[in-house]
């Protein structure tokens, strides 16, 4: 594997969760494979499982991780291809790419969208110029339109609730927030189940919140959340902002925060959710506190997630 | 050892003290004990000598440490139970909480008062929460209301500087500052050397800033610092913000910072402060670079408080 | 070596050249020469390559390291003697670096100038309390007046570029910016390459961007860009401010940005810059992203002259 990015990447998904699975029940299984290579882990943005999660799937293949907080401890960077710099920025992202490319084996990303510029988001602008000039193999900690790391541990924790002899119903549905929330969670949720073809996915939003086809096409969409949830085995809570109406808040979202009473035609319906989460704008802090919730054990796969895409990406490192 | 968040927490305050210098010296006395293992630091507060000490002391014990600075590098967080989250944070601390005790063997907290509300400050709302939610052993790295790992530090100093055949006199005398500063070391002071045994404890402050009595009882108080620093073995310079008059400053303070010329019937006198200090404020600064300051002594010490918090704390996880 | 804040700290500077190079072709060549001991990374302002080389340089070398970043970590410091500490900063040198060289066996320093206080900036003053108070050695990672490390990696890059049978030429070339930038960097450079003997040196500059002459002493200077350049080896690019109307900007600098056509005389001239580079302010993109430009190698080098220093600073440690 040379970079990860989506799940298209990965070259085989039922293998990876295999090797998931394997490294939560031996965090220390591969202890070596990473010795004297070495992690850059880049953020633009604040983070706290994703910040955690990957340095300690880092050390547990014995790589070295260093974090680099950029903006706040680096410079700000250009991103733009021939840009005149008599700005703010203060580094283009050839140069630095190219040195952080030097000093790490693997380079790890965490960027935001624009939410205002619908090109430059959705031609993932800042990952694609560190993977351009970087040259190292890069590991998204989401994107301006994916987040696969927290879609792959998102599998993993469906994988490990699978019911028997039939295929699950997941939902993706909607939910209120009080700002305008990138795409990126929903689209790559959508992404993986679609791959995944071990699940059935519906999603449900009020109307003008569709997704881009490229990641929903294959799912039910319906802007009917009651209709949604009958029957759900996994309903995955997010908001995200309008895609058409580029960064819009289209909707108070009345009625669609989740709450016990939402799921009472799915009573197998188990609660994920990316977090963090705003309790009581979102989701019923209730719901998150009973046995339906998978979220705790979703933020806890994120580790196993990292580590089996760090254990491949160093198998093509060393072959 | 299950938590760190006050003396009582502590087994044996002696065993501890012969512990800690016995890690002072030899650093690597137990360099294997955290093998494995893997500590959080949580800071919502700034901190310097906090912050090194105990990665460092962490590390001598051979376990791994990661930092997160809460807020900047993370997300706002909520600690109101049952809070409508549409306001500014953006994750409740049953969520963060719940994950972090999933991502580390231990947990330490650093989190300041909000000096304006004394029910959540001395409910110790913030560690009280880390607590329940994480589920791990938590330790204080300075809290709403105490600051235990200064304490013990304090404690140790003392400890290497006892007068032969009689208990010393320690002062802890209120000094002016130019805001409102939190109780915590004040407090935890009085607390560790109420609780110690080993030492008479006197406390001199201006009318109006009476500290909490849980801390207090058993100290002799007086207005007069005069009396107070007469024939004194160690004076605790300290600033604090009234605690009657929640969070107020009520003088300037004039004539209550210490200089050599307060000293004059305390000729044996050790001047003492957790750092950082405002010098000419709180404290002349020549008594700072005197032979009298034990200031570099109490910061070298934070180390092996930490270490064997941490050791006693390593021995109950593996037990 | 005791410290490294200029050239002349290095006792031999062939020998250390030698021993970068032994290094880069093995990083691991003296992976246990730092086992055991610590050193503390303190930023008082942005880094991205002197943050990341300097933490892979100890690494290298089995030593551990602590990153703090002063002011936004930690607490605002003071660093005037005698100071009434009554306004914005919180600890005073003295203080900090005494504990912090207590808790570190080398402290590495970031530091930019005020730029509008020159005897503050050329006394050196905060580098120098930091050898005073914290009696460890001290590395500078950027000084106010100078910056070692880079001048040592740029030192290196050039020797592995060396002309046979020659002196190469070598062009420092005042380049526009946009604000006000500090003259370590070429302060630094100058003194290097002066004090090296195996290279040229010509400074060009506009008038009134004179430096401080006990860097310069040597070189051949001149306002004539284009006579500078003309059958250069290698021309370092750099914006700095006015030395003798302190801390000003003197002029646009219409004219002074490098391009492919500046170098029509110069057909084997290579282009150097510290980085961050303003593009098509300082110099032209096409240059950097040529087969002209050095920046990279300038940057990778970082590594190895920390490494170097590191090494050559343990090696008095531990006699």
């Amino acid at each position: 594997m040379k970079q990860f990015v989506s799940v298209h990447d990965l070259p085989d998904l039922g293998q990876a969760l295999t090797e998931a699975r394997a490294f939560k029940q031996n965090p220390l299984l591969a202890a070596q494979a990473g010795a004297g290579k070495r992690v850059g882990l880049i953020f633009f943005n604040p983070s706290l499982r994703t910040r955690l999660s990957t340095q300690i799937a880092a050390r547990n293949l014995g790589m070295d991780s260093i974090v680099l907080n950029a903006g706040q401890e680096g410079w700000q960077m250009e991103f733009a291809d021939g840009a005149v710099m008599n700005g703010q920025s203060v580094e283009h992202i050839i140069d630095a790419a190219g040195v952080m490319g030097q000093y790490f084996d693997i380079l790890c990303v965490r960027t935001f969208p624009t939410l205002n510029d619908k090109v430059v988001d959705y031609g993932e602008q800042v990952i694609s110029q560190f993977i351009r000039h970087s040259v190292v193999p890069v590991v998204s900690l989401e994107s301006a339109t994916l987040h696969p790391l927290q879609s792959f541990a998102d599998t993993i924790t469906i994988s490990e609730q699978m019911p028997v002899g039939r295929k699950p119903k997941v939902v993706l549905t909607w939910a209120p927030h009080i700002k305008a929330i990138p795409h990126c969670v929903a689209n790559s949720f959508a992404q993986w189940m679609n791959h995944w073809e071990a699940v059935d996915l519906t999603i449900t939003h009020p109307e003008g919140y569709e997704l881009d086809e490229q990641f929903t096409r294959g799912a039910h969409i319906t802007h009917n959340q009651a209709e949604a949830l009958e029957g759900a085995d996994f309903v995955y809570v997010k908001n995200w902002s309008s895609y058409h109406q580029y960064g819009s808040i289209l909707t108070d979202g009345n009625g669609w925060m989740l709450t016990e009473d939402s799921l009472r035609h799915a009573p197998e319906a188990r609660i994920m959710h990316c977090l963090p989460v705003r309790r009581e704008v979102e989701l019923a802090g209730a719901l998150l506190d009973s046995g339906r919730s998978l979220v705790q054990q979703q933020a806890g796969n994120r580790v196993w997630a990292a580590q089996t895409v760090f254990h491949n990406i160093l198998k093509n490192i060393q072959a």
